[in-house]
């Protein structure tokens, strides 16, 4: 897939890896949200910057996300991404989590994350 | 879930059911995309149109749409939902969806949906 959504979210996974919050953060809108875990959602670049900080602490600097498949829907400036996305860290087992995510497509800056969820339907567990 | 955006699910759920297109067509916009089933896209007004015509016909005139759960993630103009869709026919067993919808709000006519994706993650499977 070399949509450049697709692009972007490589380059956000390599920034989780190597704990780069800025270039992390150049891949979000100024309104995104982020679920941090269902229930729990992040709000706004300065909240999703402190939660990537947590995030990295939590999984003790070890975390590693790819993506081992994607998929792109686009609609004028908004694209909707399912994928399957694999989390490593050294702190825990292996998960697959069936991700999506919304990028929005912004005159000046191009498409940028406005949703980031990579629980997906998780959402509606009666644990959640 | 008392967003404005379920309760234009629900309105598209009833028109699905009474086979009302004109009300059907109201809740896309004009670019909207329709994942038909997994690898064949419907995009466009008039080929969703024209889609819904055949999947009437093809679920022979019995389709039953409902929601058994929904939540919706909103960035400004931009909401994602989750949903877990049953989809019921006379000629088909009853089908469990985990669909994903998003939805664009228009300065004039609110709410719309811009992509239709009630298969989800089906979409990366190899059968696709």
């Amino acid at each position: 897939m070399h949509h450049p959504i697709a692009e972007l979210i490589t380059k956000a996974d390599s920034a989780i890896t190597h704990e780069d919050v800025d270039t992390l953060m150049s891949i979000y809108a100024d309104d995104a949200v982020l679920v941090i875990k269902p229930g729990m959602n992040a709000v706004g670049k300065a909240k999703i910057n402190k939660a990537f900080i947590a995030i990295a602490a939590y999984f003790e600097h070890s975390l590693n996300v790819t993506q081992a498949g994607m998929e792109v829907l686009e609609s004028g400036d908004t694209a909707l991404v399912l994928a399957k996305t694999i989390v490593k860290a050294a702190n825990q087992p292996e998960i697959e989590r069936k991700a999506t995510y919304v990028f929005k497509h912004f005159a000046r800056q191009g498409w940028l994350c406005v949703i980031d969820n990579s629980h997906g339907h998780d959402l509606l567990e009666p644990s959640a």
